[in-house]
């Protein structure tokens, strides 16, 4: 892990500091903090990393990052919000996130609903402010985020998992809550990341296939490392048998590794796939 | 109010129409129908009306309006997520609007706060989408409608009003806050319509001015309307006197109508300006 750690630390500090940058123009000011306090809970910023590895695999210049980090931020800001609200009283109802307490202990179950929409809100800011890339290729950006975390992606997830249209009772279902849950969100960070490295649509293809694979064995990791735990919540273990979701999560690997076979630059990549998945395989 | 029935009625069957379209491709199937569910209930349309008549104000086409109509639904897909967020038990919890079940009474509070938040992420990619107008102005509707709605603006003005920054005291907080709460939003209505209508810089300055004016006496309109009822709100006509709230709302209609003097299509803005605030002085 070393590689990858020594790649993405420089990413991670300029998000960290990004991140801190937001909402300090807030109005009422104490609103501000209650924004930022969700954002800054030391999350590992697998998102925007792989915005920024797919901004590199088809980019010549990382140096010239700023509509890779607009894109990251939005990613962030998106991922965060959908936490916020999830640990509602009325969702997961959780009192704690990463050691600390959730929003709506910290602050109030009616300021989480407020934080979660302004996160919400700002991502979009985020792109349609950002210096670069092209106003055309920034609204595509709008157009990718706004579908893969609204009810056709996200959200959608969110919906089938509380329950709507039914238990999940067949892997296929299991695959679909899933792809729409954490699936898309991942995706579009690859997919943004690479639209601001100017991809064209074969290379924009691939990584889409690529972090498709990456999206899916992600949770089936997910639920291979949750093995023990007791609960009713359906898993792939549970519909499949634990070894077939093992065969699975080994060939969406192997699938995620071609799918990026054909970028020069692509082994923070390789790398970001390898931490995702062979972590539990 | 006749000739303001006969020109919106158009604009408002158009609105519904395509407010109808909207979530069928939903997944799960059910979750677009809760969607639509607060979408259809019957609204009065003010902010698409708003964006009609400031983008036929600056406009020679009223036929071509599909940017129009983008920003229109966008703006009414903003006002329709606060109210169900609003409305749920940790805000105002209210069990009824407009003669129905709010959304958590019919749907549960979990499906009431991911209704709320696809119907914002929703705005963007209706904005993002849209056939008409060209990329850039498309973004800088983005851009609009994500500052006014967002922590800069309703957002914010609901943080104030749920007690972030403490009690409101003075005139000029109680003003700072409708402004965001509901002012901008109206505001970016006008200027959305605008800029599909092809707004130079100084009609984009006059109608933000006729709608800075339209919002808050709007506001203060609510107030003198609500003065019999008993609550322990902050209202205008409490902090500045009846008949000064009575006074500051002539004002700002004459604010209103000599700012969009200048405008030869203006009878829209007019009429909407004097139904607005003129109901109740």
């Amino acid at each position: 892990m070393n590689a990858l750690k020594t790649w993405a630390a420089p990413h991670r500090a300029a998000v960290e500091a990004a991140l801190g940058g937001l909402f300090h123009d807030a109005w009422p000011a104490p609103f501000g903090a209650m924004c930022r306090y969700p954002l800054l809970t030391g999350g590992k910023r697998i998102r925007p990393l792989f915005a920024f590895a797919a901004y590199e695999a088809v980019s010549g210049t990382p140096d010239d990052r700023d509509g890779a980090m607009a894109a990251a931020l939005a990613v962030e800001l998106i991922h965060t919000y959908s936490l916020v609200h999830d640990d509602l009283p009325c969702m997961d109802d959780d009192d704690e996130r990463r050691g600390k307490p959730t929003v709506h202990i910290e602050y109030g179950e009616n300021n989480a609903v407020l934080v979660g929409d302004a996160l919400l809100t700002e991502a979009f800011r985020v792109l349609a402010r950002a210096s670069a890339p092209a106003a055309e290729v920034r609204l595509r950006l709008v157009e990718e985020l706004s579908a893969a975390s609204g009810y056709l992606g996200m959200i959608g997830g969110q919906a089938r998992d509380v329950g709507v249209g039914g238990p999940v009772t067949e892997a296929d279902d299991l695959i679909g809550l899933h792809d729409r849950k954490t699936g898309q969100l991942i995706r579009s960070a690859g997919r943004m990341g690479a639209l601001c490295g100017g991809a064209d649509e074969s290379q924009l293809a691939a990584l889409t296939d690529y972090a498709e694979a990456v999206g899916l064995a992600f949770q089936l990791a997910d639920d291979l490392l949750d093995l023990d735990e007791d609960t009713d919540e359906p898993s792939f273990p549970k519909l499949l048998g634990v070894e077939a979701t093992r065969e699975r999560c080994a060939a969406l690997s192997a699938r995620a590794q071609a799918a990026v076979a054909g970028f020069e630059r692509a082994e923070p990549l390789r790398m970001l796939a390898r931490y995702t998945i062979e972590r539990t395989i």
